[in-house]
């Protein structure tokens, strides 16, 4: 069975490596993961982003189920770029899971980057709009979409010291869909 | 036709008015749009974000396509749970359209709340993660999802001077929509 690996991990000095550790984890449970930056690409190329997309849309659609780092980017919550593709795998019915190395409720952690208040029951930030107050992890549709379209968002019970090169949550992920993709 | 109308509009203090404005919009082109607010959801039960992404799932299979407001949203990016249901929808085979009221490049929108540094030719930020650097909007998962499954992203030519209530972009969106999606 085949798992997309989606997240800023490509986004790393060392992408190529992660990717190679999560296909290594994904193999050791009977599973073949699919890595982003396994696609060739010509970076140099006019339509270098356009090449990119395409190599990530056949990967998904070759792929049975996705694996989502949804740990906090640049902000309060997931890398959109990452999201877009959970929610491209749930339309396509895929079987879909997820993680985030940090826990933290989302109105929580959007109050660490900016100044929140209350106005008429409402969570507001400075240009009043409501912050999602739900006490869960992130926006609700990746949330519950998870829920009903695979396995819970998994996260750690405390946050790694490294979020971003720490797979015990992604192993976590791993299992479950090995326990469930793989026929009994 | 029905139009789901996917954006943080949801959060804004005067939610409910701007969705009857882009409804209002959507029937003067001849198209039906579904408003997330019109769902039916107890905000006070345990179950509420469940109720909430019931509904909203529910209507994006109801719908034919999407138009997706991506104007930044606390941050450089859109909505994480927007581009969920851009993904979803681009996912389930619906008509792909969206609109950013900020036509910046991300990458300059990026270094507008944090230093970017060169890095052997990757544009980093201070976490040393890669910034997408391709001259587009926001991050090419969701400007070529666009592309081959619906219309380009749509942005005006300036900033407007209120993100939240200028509507001319996503007017722009209807227009493609009804010229592509009504019976000819």
């Amino acid at each position: 069975m085949k798992i997309y690996l989606a997240g800023p991990d490509v986004f790393l000095p060392d992408a190529v490596e992660v990717g190679q550790r999560k296909a290594a984890i994904c193999a050791a449970h009977g599973l073949t993961g699919l890595y982003p930056l396994d696609n060739e690409a010509d970076l140099t190329a006019p339509d270098a982003s356009r090449q990119i997309f395409c190599g990530n849309e056949a990967m998904m659609d070759a792929a049975d189920a996705i694996i989502a780092n949804l740990t906090p980017f640049r902000g309060a919550g997931a890398d959109p770029g990452t999201v877009y593709e959970l929610g491209y795998m749930a339309g396509r019915g895929k079987f879909c899971l997820a993680y985030s190395n940090d826990g933290a409720v989302y109105a929580d952690r959007v109050g660490r980057f900016i100044d929140l208040t209350s106005e008429n029951g409402r969570l507001v930030d400075a240009q009043g709009l409501t912050v999602e107050d739900f006490g869960l992890v992130d926006n609700l549709m990746m949330v519950h979409a998870l829920e009903l379209h695979g396995c819970p968002l998994v996260t750690p019970a405390e946050i790694p010291v490294d979020v971003w090169h720490d797979l015990a949550a992604f192993e976590a992920c791993v299992r479950m869909a090995a326990a469930r993709l793989i026929a009994k």
